[in-house]
């Protein structure tokens, strides 16, 4: 690919290593040309060395124009990065044929560099320390406060205090709510013997991390994966179902394998229990800058595993009215082995 | 407008009372269609009455499933909201011309409801009063405390610790910080005499408040929006000069007038003061559902202000290396003049 555009902060920071909210990054040939407003374009010609730094209101225009200037006849973008309004000024470059690439920079991302890797790992242990310290809220404070409270705390360990960005918007449901894989909180309060799932992770230099963990309100309370215990038979059966779901997957996951093959081995566990169909989403996704890159571990995806790839691994069962249980981990893959972060 | 189709979520919300986030709408003359995945048709088909609800995995392929199916012959969509993938997949209706109509939805919206700027007068209220105790809590425990950390306690205070989404992630800046209109937080500490400002807003059943205070960090600091009094005579006079701008753009707003006379009338009491360079930005912009609706108060905009038409009047001043002021309030206009909400 000698010629591409990308708009995409996260693609963009891949790039050359900076980024902003307003930007275009336009590969030519050997040239690198990035367009920002000015706002931004002191410190993105400080911080970029044998980059073209131009400064525009409107970046896309700028973008159409520069490409009419340099005569390029040929541009690859992503179209999941572009709109309909935006694409529609870039093709003011009359002499420019524009070559869809859907996923360019993703699939340029799916593979780690080491220091990628080291930087996930320590997002997740980073995640990790804040689910124990959101635990240990909860146990302290937790009783009868409501989902909204508690996605507030819980947000507020992830980021600790603000020092963090978050991956995402954590996911705190009680009970029937955590049936829906992406609750929104409510006012529903946390009793003794609630279920509680907890879905969230931080950006530790950029870097997202994924987790997610289920147990019952108690004294006691922890976000450990395993010797969690239930007080109904029927959540303890669907909780260990998932964990062993969940860790069929991570065992069926190293180089060579189909992503397709990971999945199966987690619906196999669920499907065997009895409760295939209340698996209603795919087993994982790759983590990266990104919350969502590739790989896709899902039924349909034919990717081919390979070392150094770093995906989530989470299965679950949603029984609707009742209560939900997913299990999530962030794994690398070794040589031999997928490694959880 | 006969035929549409809307896929942003405050559009499709203002249309039919309901949304979510995987979900497309489309109005084909009298019919309606509501077309989203598993997770949310059951409530879907709960919420909404006289509209048809569809189940689909992929909403877009969907809509143009059902565009085929029904003949339609010409739909307008918003070129803003729809990627180019999206729209390529639209396209599959081979029977249907697409008429791009950018920004219909907030066109529509433009003219608030008396129910609607009840609601935003309320999120006002409850920005206002975040602010108060924001600054409650600076004055406690902000001393030496980092941006990070105050951008997290000012999250903290807007969303009353979880109970409400904000607008955006909150400003929070600190001198030289500042002057950066679009500041992320960093690690510079607040000490004893530090100018601070604050843009921050929370949603009240979906509708956004919107706010920016400056003040020094002291003792008795506070975000009232007068009498604020700084060491530096340079500081003072931005303050002042800022100040009496907002004043002179909120007297200009009243139905009849266009945009641009309110932006000029900021612009003109900063360029009078000598630092017309450094107002970077334009006056102002609708809040509704979005927290940037229609119309845009800046010194381009024709628009025709009308009564129940609501935005922010924000001029600021922003010297680079040194400090900035922006102060904030959201209007609405009445029958002969704007009332600060």
């Amino acid at each position: 690919m000698k010629n591409y555009i990308l708009k995409d902060e996260n693609a963009v920071y891949y790039e050359c290593g900076f980024s902003c909210d307003n930007e275009i990054y336009l590969r030519l040939g050997e040239e690198s040309i990035f367009i920002t407003d000015g706002r931004y374009s002191v410190e993105a010609a400080e911080k970029l060395k044998h980059t073209q730094i131009v400064k525009a209101r409107d970046v896309v225009a700028e973008a159409a124009k520069l490409l009419q200037k340099y005569r390029i006849k040929k541009l690859h973008f992503d179209p999941n990065d572009f709109t309909v309004a935006e694409y529609d000024k870039l093709k003011n470059s009359k002499y420019t044929h524009f070559e869809a690439a859907p996923d360019f920079s993703k699939k340029r991302r799916i593979i780690k560099t080491a220091k990628e890797i080291k930087l996930l790992k320590e997002a997740a242990r980073l995640g990790e320390e804040a689910f124990a310290q959101f635990a240990a809220y909860i146990r302290r404070h937790g009783l009868n406060q409501n989902e909204k409270r508690l996605f507030f705390e819980c947000s507020a360990r992830l980021s600790n205090f603000g020092q963090y960005p978050l991956s995402f918007e954590p996911i705190v449901a009680i009970n029937e709510n955590a049936a829906k894989p992406h609750a929104l909180p409510t006012d529903t309060e946390l009793k003794i013997g609630s279920l509680i799932l907890v879905d969230a992770g931080l950006k530790h230099e950029r870097y997202c991390s994924d987790r997610t963990r289920v147990s019952e309100y108690s004294n006691d309370l922890n976000f450990d994966k395993k010797g969690q215990s239930f007080l109904s038979s029927k959540r303890q059966k669907v909780y260990d179902t998932v964990l062993k779901a969940q860790e069929a997957a991570i065992r069926a996951s190293k180089p060579g394998v189909r992503a397709c093959d990971i999945d199966k081995a987690a619906r196999d566990v669920i499907d065997k229990a009895g409760f295939g169909k209340y698996f209603v989403h795919s087993t994982g996704h790759g983590v990266g800058l990104d919350i969502h890159e590739l790989p896709v571990i899902s039924s349909k995806s034919e990717t081919i595993i390979e070392e150094n790839m770093v995906f989530t691994i989470e299965p679950g069962i949603y029984l609707p009215g009742e209560f939900g249980v997913r299990i999530e981990d962030m794994v690398k893959i070794a040589a031999t082995r997928a490694v959880v972060l």
